[in-house]
């Protein structure tokens, strides 16, 4: 019965999650097929516009959507194997997406002579941008390889998390200041300043992608919608506990750490014993 | 030796928070003394300058400092009241500073016949005050006030820490459109895309303040410095474990749950024991 409603809580925030998201790609297209120039690709204003449009699907719905894909309880049956793939290929979908938003936006300042990267919106995207793309290929190497040790993943994978939030505030941040640079420099007649419908419409869109990413913090911070622990994973406690301690902490209680990585800390723990075949497929 | 190395990294994360952020109210006061037109309450640029000065000083510095006041180490042996009172108060002072600044911005708009709260700054901005008052005001009727039930306490200490954190990552998003704005308003001679010195420094702060953020989250997410149980709170759960199961996570491993509150969601749970002395004293 308990179960049963924090599942139906969970699909409650889920669906609004979609929602909101999607509400704000929507928003996104409204902005740039009804107020602006539309979409293109010739260098010009139709070329920018896919700046927002990708960023905002990539980057932010398709990026909150890989960060929660652990946490449906549906999946907690699939193998942690399939999970991990999906999740680094929404990734990889919204990293894609991304680059071709930054293509975008070069070759319009090139095309219309504005200078790049000059703007706390540029550095701070770029910032984002560079670091997404090494955590991406950092996880691959770390929790896809199977040769990768135990131990460096139990390691890792709190930084992981953190990181992944870390980077995922930090393009809501870009990308807000890169909606506000946009309206101020657009809007010129009627000014941003009188309010005009294009700029409540788009601070709308703002609020829409700050509270996507409210849900979505949320959802992921969770306990009780963590993937619970691989049923091999356990061997390794014969008492079902978990060892507590300053340094058993440090793989976290936080965030979409993934119990069958962080049982890999119990791995590293037991080093000193011969890790047995059990181990190893709990780890991947 | 393992708890020592622990106390030594926690000592240089709290102060490179502290040199960011101080580097980062710093910067501001370079910004508004040397490149514009200094401090002043005359209902022009220089009351205007009170607003960044006193958002950034006390809506993401001293706002960071009081989300991990707790995470002190040597503050484990104070009273748990007063570590309350130390966090209520430095929020509390971060709330008037960003009361002064808005009271500054709306003076200015007022007096210059700009209009009030139509940017997306505005909105978020507005949005994160009156959050971070609710939360103040709730904060203080449920975690400080003896006579509020434990029940309560434990139900709404993890939504207490969640909101924390989100309206100190909205105050971020906040200052950093605010800043892009301010830049983009005010370097016309030379431009800001022709990157001037006073843009290069700007965005510096830019960064400086994430960078802020980022460390802020990385210390409170890090279960290894909670602070620990209340001695009289354990009496509660006499082998000292905690109780497994979907729904005690509610209260989480996230965050700066602190753990005297966590503890009284163990005396929730028990609800149908009388009430003891000592679990009316370990939820203080």
């Amino acid at each position: 019965m308990k179960a049963m409603e924090g599942y139906l809580g969970f699909l409650g925030l889920l669906v609004s999650a979609l929602l909101v998201g999607f509400l704000a790609v929507l928003f996104t297209l409204v902005w740039v097929l009804h107020y602006r120039e539309g979409l293109g690709w010739d260098g010009g204003s139709q070329e920018f516009n896919w700046h927002p449009v990708l960023t905002i699907t990539g980057f932010v719905f398709i990026q909150g959507l890989a960060i929660i894909v652990y946490r449906l309880p549906w999946t907690w049956k699939c193998s942690k194997l399939l999970m991990k793939f999906i999740h680094a290929g929404l990734n990889t979908v919204a990293l894609i997406l991304a680059i071709i938003s930054l293509v975008a936006v070069f070759d319009f300042h090139n095309t219309k002579n504005i200078p790049n990267m000059y703007s706390l919106h540029s550095w701070i995207g770029l910032i984002a941008v560079i670091f997404y793309a090494s955590q991406l290929l950092l996880g691959f190497l770390v929790f896809l390889l199977p040769c990768t040790p135990p131990a460096l993943r139990a390691f890792l994978m709190p930084i992981h998390v953190y990181s992944g939030l870390l980077i995922f505030g930090t393009v809501i941040v870009t990308v807000l200041t890169g909606v506000t640079e946009k309206l101020i420099f657009t809007l010129k007649n009627p000014e941003y300043k009188t309010s005009p419908p294009e700029g409540i419409f788009v601070n709308t869109l703002g609020i829409l992608i700050l509270v996507f990413g409210a849900i979505i913090f949320w959802i992921v911070t969770r306990p009780q919608w963590k993937r619970p622990t691989e049923p091999n994973a356990k061997l390794l406690q014969p008492n079902g506990s978990t060892p507590e301690g300053t340094d058993y902490s440090m793989t976290g209680d936080f965030g979409n750490v993934d119990k069958s990585d962080e049982d890999s800390e119990a791995v590293a723990r037991k080093r000193n014993l011969k890790l047995d075949e059990a181990g190893q497929r709990s780890t991947m």
